[in-house]
């Protein structure tokens, strides 16, 4: 019970900041006062940190009547749209994506185009994933904003808190540092495996009030000339629970809201992968690697898998197991959205195939249910487009098999398909750069 | 962001009385001045928060010079070994077991008896308990104790922070709530399931600077006859790491070691369940029913359960499964320690039936290693004495299942017997019991 030593003066001067800010990105436009009431802090005190992150090009204030609370006058404060933002990247065994956020949520720049991952090793994928951000990074630059912080999401293993991608079997790639295959200009470089990411974002975007939620939103603030200008219409205001998730274990703690949300979220593309998030936070494991979903067993006995194990889920519910169970060869251009117009126009073998998918996954969740009693099972990934024909045998599995752990209780656990869809790696990977951004806005910036 | 409403005066002072009292449980007997610099409070404030405890019977005072620590002089507190103290049980298919334990974290009465607790319902197995629970609490009395709290240890699904048995399978319960059932002379009622507890006294075991580690312990200060005399040997001294996890998610956040312990504990019995420690807290799950390890399909076409399941683990690992796989009939008298004499033995069809609930513990862990990433696998329970026969068959399966989570490694992850062996989920109900007493010191007792 020994008290940890006091925050020196300055890591609490940046604590302080990071709070103001955190309080906009949360709860959107609002008064120095409604802030100060919001954090806990003086009004006066409030005033002095805004002024810091006004002239660090953080915060702009608009004017009067603007905060969308009907009968608050008073200066609004709001977070800049243009200065510091965001870098996100997915890497796809198939597909490289990337996008530009700024402070407020708002997607201002995106770009993705075709790869084939599984030849050639980490160095021409990291080649064209470095075009593709530098692309995206002109294009926010052309909006005013300055790429500080770079998330990449990788189908694979990555060493808790570290730059380096342990393994990623459907990648073949080992050990590789990304943090030496990418320019430093792109921001501070943070790696996560995309199921984690799939996952925060899945939890960041269940909190209505959080801006940025979707990456279809309209970038509505585009354009907009100088700090201080008209900006575009803030995020909605009121109080809701706060934001409850240390992005990637790095950043002040931020207490969860009691009683938070717990789900296990499969991310389902070629490989599967799954998070698990308990109260609001995510298990990362021991090394950082929990969430193999892919490779539990469900038949012991069954085939041989890429990770020297037999049986694994993913050699019968991953993309390509599926694709094959299909008669379809799985390669460039082949791709989910081909099994679902299959299943759509009633194609036995491909219904089969799908069904034996969700069988499985029903198999292996079941596993995870009892072990876990999570809230609700979340769907994400391509397969998530597969829903309609793989949930109700997937469903049929836990019903049957997770009695004990539900109590008896005819409905064990919801299922449910992600609504963020593919989404959800990049979109999560971005808001962790941005959520960085906001947790360290200590060196100050030219105004 | 928002903060939460500042604690009345009222609930500080219990804290810190709390933070007193688990200071000198973690660390042993200590002055004013190392408690105060321990918890972070001034020496005079320690001063008056020492009074009040004393006044209550909590603590006491022993003469100077007797801390361990050499060369500091000085009134040392230590905790009192009279008064209040915690009472546990555990309930077994085939026993009860009961303990008494004081502050000091030393068991002063404990009891046992064999039942058939498969027949009748609860009401003849709890009349037994309380029985046997009245005759430890006589125990206990005549050295000057006074139970004020019981946790009592099921095998089955408590709802979380209740005292219903959501179900115990291997009983045949149903929506028991034991409060309504034992006297309430015993203390206040805390339920949960055997393998919560049991991980849990593995977690506290792990800290060496526990006192109360073991059940089997001299009980050393047996018959100290006042409060205020000479007590027998304390705790260690010196610091380590603080105690990190929240009994039964009562009493004060405790914010526990960064990177503290993560491990899953097996408890197998007749049924087999688990508990899930991840950094230094249980998981409990959204409704309190993690760790039903013994639910995991390992063979999804296989033996029907009583769970309405197929093939789950504990249909091949459960203690009757290998019993009638050994080709004994279970009953009472018969038991694991028949399987390990007849394992010694070499006897070839126990050795099989040993072998092969290996292969399914380690093919149900292999799951859960791969999604939850702990540090180690900790065998508990009555099945650890089959441990030279049962973990070589399941540190094969782990090996050649878990290799993508264990980042490619030889040895994924450790696996050992726990050294509590079937004492376990005894010892962290009455731990428990303790903390509870510790955490909530506020109800003065005549001293």
């Amino acid at each position: 019970m020994a008290q940890p030593a006091p925050p020196s003066q300055s890591e609490m001067r940046r604590q302080n900041l990071a709070r103001v800010l955190h309080a906009l990105a949360d709860h959107g436009p609002q008064s120095r006062a409604e802030a100060a009431a919001r954090i806990g802090l003086t009004r006066a005190a409030v005033s002095t940190l805004v002024e810091e992150l006004m002239r660090a090009g953080l915060l702009v204030e608009q004017g009067p009547g603007r905060s969308g609370t009907v009968g608050r006058p008073g200066t609004v404060l709001q977070l800049a749209d243009r200065g510091p933002c965001g870098l996100a990247a997915e890497i796809g065994v198939d597909h490289l994506a990337a996008c530009a956020m700024d402070l407020r949520g708002t997607i201002r720049a995106r770009g993705r185009c075709d790869i084939n991952g599984r030849s050639g090793g980490p160095g021409p994928v990291l080649g064209r994933l470095t075009t593709l951000l530098e692309e995206v990074a002109r294009e926010a630059a052309d909006q005013g904003l300055r790429p500080e912080r770079l998330t990449v999401a990788v189908p694979g293993l990555v060493t808790r808190g570290g730059t380096t991608v342990v393994r990623a079997p459907n990648l073949g790639w080992r050990d590789t540092d990304l943090a030496a295959r990418l320019p430093a200009a792109l921001g501070v470089l943070a790696v996560d495996n995309e199921a984690n990411l799939g996952a925060l974002a899945e939890l960041w975007t269940d909190r209505p009030e959080l801006p940025g939620s979707t990456l279809d939103q309209a970038p509505d603030v585009r354009g907009a000339a100088t700090s201080g200008g008209p900006g575009g219409p803030g995020g909605p205001g009121g109080s809701g629970p706060t934001a409850a998730a240390d992005p990637a274990g790095t950043g002040p703690a931020v207490p969860h809201a009691p009683g938070g949300d717990s789900f296990v979220h499969v991310s389902a593309e070629i490989g599967i992968g799954a998070a698990v998030v308990i109260d609001g936070q995510l298990l990362r494991g021991a090394h950082g690697f929990a969430g193999e979903l892919g490779h539990v067993p469900v038949r012991p006995d069954g085939r041989p898998c890429t990770c020297g194990g037999r049986g694994c889920l993913e050699t019968y519910a991953g993309e390509e197991a599926v694709l094959r169970a299909a008669g379809l060869e799985p390669g460039p251009g082949v791709r989910i959205d081909d099994l679902a117009s299959r299943c759509a126009a009633g194609d036995q073998r491909t219904l089969r195939a799908v069904r034996r998918a969700g069988t499985a996954l029903g198999i292996a969740l079941s596993g995870a249910v009892n072990l876990l009693d999570p809230g609700r099972v979340v769907i994400g990934g391509a397969l998530a487009r597969l829903g309609p024909w793989l949930l109700p045998p997937l469903d049929r599995e836990l019903a049957r098999r997770t009695a004990v752990a539900s109590g008896g209780r005819p409905t064990p656990v919801e299922v449910r398909a992600s609504r963020l869809g593919p989404d959800g790696p990049l979109l999560g990977a971005a808001r962790t750069s941005v959520r960085a951004l906001l947790d360290m806005p200590v060196r100050p910036a030219a105004a």
